[in-house]
C-alpha cells in the first residue's frame, strides 16, 4: 500500500506549526484588542444550511458527507463540510435570538473546498474571520476594515492595498447600462478582471451576460476611475457613494493607515451573499491574489429565520498570508519549543538526569532528555543542534560530585557551570 | 426553513471559547515543557488510510466524504474525516522517513465519529494528543504518562487514577485460559466491564467468544488483584510485568504523582492498534468514563510502509475534561475579552471617542465602543455590565475641556479621572 495524504491538503510539521502559531497569536491579539470575542462552530453543518448561499460555483465545491458516516443503503447525504465561516455564523445568529447586539466575534478555523489545488490554494485552508453582527451603521464596516489593516501591519506587512467598492453601486452601474436583469452574471464576469484582463472580461460579458459592445464600453467607462475621483464621478448613482465615504472617514478616525483603502469600482467579490460595501486586500509585495476579503451581507441571517440582521465582516486567508510572509523573510523563529537537552553521560547517571529533567520542566523550561545509548556527548550535542535546541545540559560524575550542572550554548559555544537552581534561572531568562 | 445545527455537534459561544482557550493553553504549556512539538494534519484523509485500523466497531463510525465534493454520477467516496489523531500521525511518520527520532509531537485537533450522542459524548470532539515515536525504551511510555499526569494537575484536577495494563499480559492471560485464538473478542468483552459489570461480561464472553464457565472463572480469577500485588501475582506470565514495573519506576523518577498510576488487569482499551502498555485516566470526582487514554502501538506505522516504528502516546479528551472542570467549579474566568467600553456622550463627542478607542487599542487594551444612539450613559453602563466588560470610559464635554477621561469600574463602582495616558497604564495593569 502506497501511503499518501489527501490531494490538496498538507500536514503542518512542527517548524511550520510554530510559525503558524506565532502568526495566529498576532492576529488573535489584534482582533481581541479591537473587541472581538472568539467563536467556534462545528466542521460540518446540515447540508441545507450551506447550499444556495455561495452561488452555483460555490455550491459545486462543497464537500458532502454520507449520513451517519456510512449513508445507509441509499448512500444518503445529510452533512457538508463548512465552506466558509460566514454562513455558519449566520446560522448561529439565527439560532440565538437573544444574542447581545452588536455581536462582534472572531473565528479562526479551517474551511474546505473541493477546488483545483494550485499555488497558495488548498482544499483545506484556514480563515481568520471577524464580523460585526447587528449594526447597520457604517461604523461597523469601519471597525472591520481597521482591524484587518492593523492585523496585517502587526504581522509586518505594510505594502498592501485595501480595494473597496459597494454592491449597491455595482448594481446601479449594471442598471445604468440597461442590464439590471443580468446583475449576477455581469458581476461574475467583472470579478475575473484580475485573472483574465479586460479583453477576457469583454468576451465573457458578451457570452454569459449577453452584453453588446456598447454596453460593455459603457461599463468599462463607468469603472475606469478609481480613488476619490472615481467616487466623485459616480456620486450621481445613488447613496452608496456617500456610504463608502463615511466608512472611509470613520476607518480613518479609528486608525486605518492613510491611503491604505482605495475605491476600486471594478471590485465585485465572488460570493453571492454580499449586499453593501465589499473589499479585498491585495499585497503589493507578492503575486498571490487577495489575502483578505470581506463585506456587508445584510440578507444572510434572514435566510435562516424571520428576522433580518445586518452584518459585515472580513476573512484573512492564513495560508496566503504565510506565503507572503515567507517570501518577505518574516517567518523567522525557533524551529522547536525545546530550550534544553539534558544529556546522558552514562547509565549510572540516569537517575540524576531524570531528576534534573523533572526540575527543569516543573520550572516551566521546555526540556528534552537523551533517550538513546548514553555516552558520546558529541553525538548528543549534534542531535540538539540539528533539532534547533539552543542549550545542552551536562551532568557527569565530576559535576555530580560538586553538586553542579554544566550548561552549553550551542550557537556561541559559551559554557557555564553552577547549581541547578541557577541554571534554571538562566534558562528562564 | 427551520434552522438547526448538525446533530451531536455544538457551537462554542464566546464564554465557552474563552474557557476552552484557557484550558488548551494550560495543556499546551505542559506538553511543550515536556519537549513535545506541535503538529497538525488535515481533517480528512484518503479513506484507505483510516479503514481497518480501529476494529470493526470503529470503522463503522468513520464519516465518509463524497469524491471531489459531489461524488460524480456513481456517488463515489474517496475521503473520510479523521477518527483520531493517532492514525494520521502514523501516516505522517510513514511518509517522512527522514524525521529525527524520537519524534515527540503534540496535536490538539478535532476528530469526528458517527456515534450516538450522549452526555459528554459528541460527534465532533477535541483530542489533545502526545506521542513519542521511534523509541522502544520504556522511558517513552513514562514520558507520556508523566506529561498526562502533569497536564491534568495543572488544570486543577488532583483526584484521578491512571489505570495501567499491558496488551502482552492480556494476551498471555487469554492464552492461559486456552482462548488464544479468540483474543480480540475476549478483549472486546472485557473492555465493557465498566459499563455492564461482571455478570454482563460473563454472558458476553460466553456468547461472542465462546468461553465456557470454567474459562470465564479462570479469567476472572487472573484479573482479580490490581496494584503491585496484582503485578506480583501475574509475574509468571512473561516479561510484560517487568516492563510495566519499569514504566512506573521511570515515571516516578520523572515526577508522576506517587500512587497516581495503578496496575489494572481488567483494562483492555477498545482500539485494535495497541501492542504494549495501555492506560486510561478515570476521574474520581465525576462519573464520565475515562478522560484520557493511550498506550503503545508498535505496529501501526508499519501498516503504512515497510519499516516498523515503535510508538506510544496518549489522548486527553477535551470535552470530558471540561465537563469535569465545570462540575468542580474550576472553569471561572472573564466572559469577554473586552476590558473597557468607551461610552458615547453625544454625537459631537464621537470624534474624541474614536480617537480614544484608537489609542487604547494601539496600546493593546481590548476596547469596544458604543455604536448605538449616544447619551443615556446608564444604558451604556448596563450593556457593559451584562457583557462582562469590567470598565467603562466616559469622555463628556467636561472631561474634554480638562483634557481628561473618567474611568469607572463597574463591579466596585470606583471612579478615577485623569489623562488618557494614565488611564491606559491603569487598564494595562
Amino acid at each position: 500500500m502506497k501511503v499518501q495524504i489527501a490531494r490538496g491538503t498538507r500536514d503542518a510539521m512542527p517548524e511550520t506549526m510554530l510559525q503558524r502559531q506565532r502568526v495566529v497569536d498576532i492576529i488573535r491579539g489584534v482582533y481581541q484588542a479591537h473587541g472581538f470575542n472568539p467563536l467556534a462552530t462545528p466542521a460540518f453543518e446540515r447540508i441545507e444550511t450551506l447550499m444556495g448561499k455561495y452561488g452555483d460555483e460555490g455550491d459545486q465545491l462543497i464537500y458532502r458527507i454520507l449520513k451517519r458516516g456510512e449513508g445507509g443503503k441509499r448512500g444518503e447525504v445529510d452533512l457538508a463540510l463548512r465552506y466558509d465561516l460566514t454562513v455558519p455564523l449566520a446560522r448561529v445568529v439565527a439560532m440565538n435570538p437573544s444574542l447581545r447586539m452588536p455581536f462582534k466575534r472572531y473565528q479562526i478555523q479551517q474551511v474546505w473546498r473541493a477546488d483545483k489545488p494550485q499555488h497558495g490554494r488548498f482544499r483545506e485552508f484556514t480563515q481568520c474571520d471577524i464580523d460585526v453582527v447587528g449594526c447597520e451603521d457604517p461604523i461597523a464596516d469601519a471597525e472591520v476594515l481597521t482591524a484587518v489593516d492593523r492585523a496585517l501591519r502587526a504581522l509586518g506587512l505594510s505594502d498592501f492595498t485595501i480595494q473597496i467598492n459597494h454592491r449597491a453601486l455595482l448594481r446601479a452601474m449594471v442598471e445604468a447600462i440597461g442590464a439590471g436583469d443580468r446583475e449576477t452574471s455581469v458581476l461574475v464576469g467583472l470579478d475575473k478582471l484580475d485573472k483574465i484582463g479586460w479583453d477576457g472580461v469583454r468576451a465573457e460579458l458578451g457570452r454569459t451576460a449577453g452584453l453588446n459592445e456598447g454596453q460593455v464600453d459603457q461599463l468599462q467607462d463607468l469603472v475606469s476611475v478609481s480613488g476619490p475621483e472615481g467616487l466623485d464621478a459616480l456620486s450621481k448613482l445613488g447613496p452608496a457613494v456617500d456610504e463608502l465615504r463615511q466608512v472611509l472617514e470613520l476607518a480613518d478616525a479609528l486608525g486605518l493607515a492613510p491611503g491604505a483603502a482605495v475605491f476600486s469600482p471594478t471590485l465585485a467579490r465572488g460570493l453571492s451573499y454580499y449586499t453593501g460595501p465589499v473589499f479585498e486586500v491585495v499585497s503589493n509585495q507578492a503575486r498571490i491574489g487577495s489575502i483578505t476579503g470581506g463585506g456587508r451581507y445584510d440578507g444572510l441571517v434572514g435566510m435562516f429565520g424571520k428576522t433580518q440582521v445586518p452584518a459585515v465582516g472580513a476573512s484573512l486567508g492564513l495560508e496566503r498570508i504565510l506565503v507572503v510572509l515567507e517570501e518577505l523573510g518574516l517567518l523567522d523563529g525557533p524551529k522547536t519549543v525545546v530550550q534544553v537537552l539534558v544529556t546522558l553521560f552514562d547509565t549510572d547517571s540516569r537517575p540524576a538526569a531524570l531528576a534534573t529533567v523533572r526540575a527543569l520542566r516543573e520550572a516551566g523550561v521546555s526540556t528534552d532528555l537523551w533517550v538513546k545509548r548514553p555516552g558520546k556527548l558529541g553525538k548528543q550535542f549534534k542531535h540538539a543542534d540539528q533539532a534547533g535546541i539552543p542549550w545542552v545540559l551536562i551532568q557527569g560524575p565530576e559535576e555530580a560530585q560538586s553538586g553542579v550542572v554544566k550548561l552549553k550554548h550551542l550557537a556561541s559555544g559559551e559554557q557555564w557551570t553552577g547549581p541547578l537552581a541557577d541554571a534554571i534561572t538562566r534558562l528562564r531568562a
